[in-house]
C-alpha cells in the first residue's frame, strides 16, 4: 500500500503542471475508452452482479451495482463535461498590489493526492478519477468489494486515457479489493502521501472514516435538512416547495426531513401542507400540537428531530417564527442545508445570517443542495466540515493556493 | 477544561453573528484597558522576568518575555490596527446565478473556536486574541508557563473590552498554566469544541502539535527558504536582495537559508555575492565547486541542504539554470517561500508554476514573507499546509464560508 502512495506522490508532480489541453485530452481518452469497451465492461458488470445475487444483495444495492448501456454512456458523458470545465489550476484568485510596488497574486494549485473510498457504485471510479485529474491531482481509488469486476474494468479505460495523453498511469491507482487492510492505511494517510480523503457512501462508512483518518477528510455525515415555512410565505410556494424537498427523492442528502411551521401561519399552511405530502405518499409525524391539528400524524419523538430518515417520512413542528426556527435547527441540524420559504425580507436575512449550515436557500428546494445544480459541473461529494471545502466538492473545492509575488528588486527595510 | 471547550462553544454563537462595529467597540476597548493597566501589566511581567531570572532563562528568552511602556503601546496600537481592517464576515466572495433564477452567494463565516498555544511571547496573547475576535471565532489561549502573569494581565484587559461591548467573556479564554495536561486536551478537540490549532513558536512545540493534534493545524515547521539567482539577473539586484533575504533579520523563517547560483552565472555573481553576505557577517558553506570559487567558504554536506539556520549563515550550491534551481528546491524546501532573481521571463513563469510553495517572489526578498508585508494587517502565522489556509495566516484564512441560495419559488425537476 505505501508503494501505491509513492507513486501517486511522484505522479502529482507531473500532473500538478500538466497544461489543461493534456488533462482534458486524458479526458477525452477515458471517455471514449469507457464506449470502445462498453462490452467488456457489461461483462465484468455481470460477473459482480451474478456474486452479489448468490451474497445477496438487496434489490437496492444491485441496482446500483448495475450497469447498462445507458449508464455507460451517462459515464462517457460525465467525463466529457469534466472536461469542458474550466481549469482551475493556475487561475488567479485574488491580485493585489503593495505601496512598495509588489504585485501579489493568489493562484490555485492542485491538493497533491485524494484518497476516495467509496461503496459499491462502479460510477464513482470514473468520476472521483476523472475530477481529481481535472484538478491536477492524483487518485487512489478504493471501491467496495462487490463492485470489484466493474471497477476494474472501468480504472482499465481511465488509466488507457491517461497513457494516451502522455500522462503518469500512477496519476489514478485502483486499491485491490482483496487488499483488506487498504482502508485503515488510507485512513492513516500512507506515510504521507494522501493530502485528503473523500468517503462516498452510506452512515456508516462515513462515520468510521471521520473517527479514523488522521488526514483531512471532505464529508458529511447526514444531511438533516431543514424547510421552515414562515408566516410570511406565499402558501402555494410553500406547498410545492415542501413536497419538492421532501418527495422528489427521499434518499437524497438534500432531502428534507423536518419540516418546521410558523406558529402563526398553522392555520392556513399546516393542513394544506401536510395533505399535499400524504397525498404524495409521504408518512407524517407531528408533536402534539401538530397531531391536534392533522391527526393522521403519527407522534413525533426527540428521536425524530435527529433523524434522517432518507425514506418518505417527514418530522413537523409548530415553531415561534423565525426565531424558534433558528433555535431548533441549531439544536438539531447537521449543518448541511436548510430552507425558508417567507416573503419578509428580515425573516429571510435573519435565516441566512444566524443559521451556520453548508447552503442555505430563500423561496427554493432544499434538493437543489447539488454540485451540479450549483453549476460546479460534478461534484465528488457535500462537505459538512468547515475547514477548506464546504457545501458541494467540486473541481475548485480540490485545490488549494499559493502566492505570486513579482517585484522589481524590492528588499525589506530593516 | 472541557468546561472551556463547551463555554468557548456557547460564546462562539453571539460572537459569529456580532456586528463590526460591536466587535471593532470591543478591540477599542481592549486597547484602552491596555494602555490604563499599563502599570498594572509592567508589574505583572516584573514578577515574570524575576522567575525567568531565577530559573536562568537565555537572554534571548528573557528579551522576548519582557515587557516595557513601548511594548505595551505596541500592544494597543496592533490591537487598534486589526479593528481597522475589513470585516471578513458575511463579505460575499463570489456570487453568481443560475439559469433557472437561482442566485447563489458564497459568504465568509467565522471558523469557530481556535486554539493558540504558544511560549512566552506576551504579545502573542493580545495579537491572537484581538485577530480571532475580528474575524468572529472564540478562542482559548495556552502560552508558555514564564509569561503566565504577564499574559494573564493582558487576557483582563481583553476580557475587560469584551464585556464593555456586551460580548461574551468567554470568547476569549486563557488556559491556567498549572494545568500540564491542557495542551494535550487541547490537541485532542476538547470534545469536539476546538476547530482548529494555530501554534506560535519554535520547532519543537510545532513538531509536538503537528504529531499529536487531532484537529487541523495552521503551522509551519520551518521555513528552509531557498533564493535563486538565474544567469539573467541583474547583479547589482542580486547581491543586494542576497543579503537582505538572509542577513535582514536571519531568526525569521522567511529568512533565506540556502542560495542557489546558475552555473552560466557563477563567473559574475558568484563571487561578489558572498563576499558581501561575509562582509556583511554571513557565514558561507558551500559544496566543492563554490569552495573552489570561494575559498573562504566551509563545507556544506547534505545536512545543509535540509538545515534551516536561523542564524548568519548560508549554504550555497551552484545549478544548472532554472531546470536544477527547481530540481533542488522540488528535493529539499519547506514549502514554504522561495525566491527568483531573473530578468528572463521563461525562467520565471517555470520557476512560478512547477515550484509548490507557499510563497514565490520575482526580484524581491524572501524577508516579505509575512501577513503584513502581504497587506493582511496582521498574521497568527504564516502555513505550509495545503489545507484550507496557506502562506500568511490573517483574519481572512482565519474564517471558513457558506452559500446562501436566493430564489423565487424553484423546486427541482424530477
Amino acid at each position: 500500500m505505501n508503494d501505491l502512495g509513492t507513486r501517486a506522490r511522484a505522479a502529482a508532480g507531473p500532473l500538478s503542471i500538466a497544461t489543461p489541453a493534456r488533462k482534458n485530452a486524458a479526458l477525452g481518452e477515458m471517455a471514449s475508452a469507457l464506449e470502445r469497451n462498453r462490452d467488456a465492461i457489461l461483462a465484468a458488470n455481470a460477473t459482480d452482479m451474478a456474486n452479489g445475487e448468490a451474497a445477496g444483495l438487496s434489490a437496492a444495492l444491485l441496482d446500483r451495482l448495475k450497469l447498462d448501456p445507458s449508464r455507460i454512456a451517462a459515464m462517457a458523458d460525465g467525463i466529457r463535461a469534466i472536461a469542458s470545465l474550466e481549469d482551475p489550476v493556475g487561475s488567479v484568485i485574488a491580485e493585489w498590489d503593495r505601496p512598495n510596488g509588489l504585485r501579489i497574486e493568489r493562484v490555485r494549485t492542485p491538493l497533491g493526492v485524494i484518497g476516495v473510498i467509496y461503496e459499491s457504485r462502479p460510477n464513482v471510479t470514473a468520476d472521483a478519477g476523472a475530477l481529481c485529474l481535472k484538478a491536477g491531482n492524483a487518485v487512489i481509488l478504493r471501491g467496495g468489494s462487490d463492485s470489484a469486476h466493474s471497477s476494474a474494468a472501468i480504472h482499465a479505460c481511465l488509466v488507457e486515457g491517461l497513457e494516451k495523453a502522455g500522462l503518469p498511469a500512477d496519476a489514478i491507482q485502483r486499491v485491490p479489493v482483496t487488499d483488506r487492510a487498504a482502508v485503515g492505511e488510507m485512513l492513516k494517510g500512507l506515510g504521507g502521501n494522501i493530502d485528503v480523503i473523500v468517503p462516498r457512501g452510506g452512515r456508516s462508512l462515513v462515520e468510521r472514516v471521520q473517527n479514523d483518518a488522521r488526514v483531512p477528510v471532505f464529508a458529511h455525515l447526514e444531511g438533516i435538512c431543514h424547510l421552515y415555512l414562515d408566516r410570511s410565505a406565499e402558501s402555494g410556494m410553500a406547498l410545492s416547495i415542501a413536497v419538492n424537498a421532501k418527495m422528489r427523492r427521499t434518499g437524497i442528502c438534500g432531502a428534507a426531513e423536518t419540516l418546521l411551521v410558523d406558529r402563526a401561519a398553522a392555520d392556513q399552511l399546516l393542513v394544506p401542507v401536510l395533505q399535499a405530502l400524504s397525498e404524495a405518499g409521504c408518512e407524517i409525524r407531528g408533536d402534539a400540537e401538530v397531531r391536534t391539528r392533522f391527526p393522521a400524524a403519527l407522534p413525533a419523538t426527540e428521536e425524530d428531530w435527529r433523524t434522517e430518515y432518507l425514506d418518505a417520512i417527514i418530522s413537523v413542528k409548530l415553531v415561534d417564527g423565525i426565531g424558534g426556527a433558528i433555535d431548533h435547527i441549531g439544536t438539531w441540524s447537521s449543518h448541511h442545508t436548510e430552507a425558508i420559504v417567507a416573503e419578509d425580507a428580515a425573516a429571510v436575512e435573519r435565516f441566512f445570517n444566524e443559521i451556520d449550515s453548508a447552503i442555505l436557500l430563500h423561496n427554493a428546494s432544499t434538493q437543489f443542495a447539488d454540485g451540479g445544480e450549483f453549476g460546479m459541473g460534478a461534484e465528488i461529494g457535500i462537505a459538512t466540515g468547515k475547514m477548506h471545502a464546504r457545501g458541494p466538492v467540486g473541481v475548485e473545492q480540490l485545490t488549494s493556493f499559493k502566492y505570486r509575488v513579482r517585484g522589481t528588486g524590492q528588499i525589506r527595510p530593516v
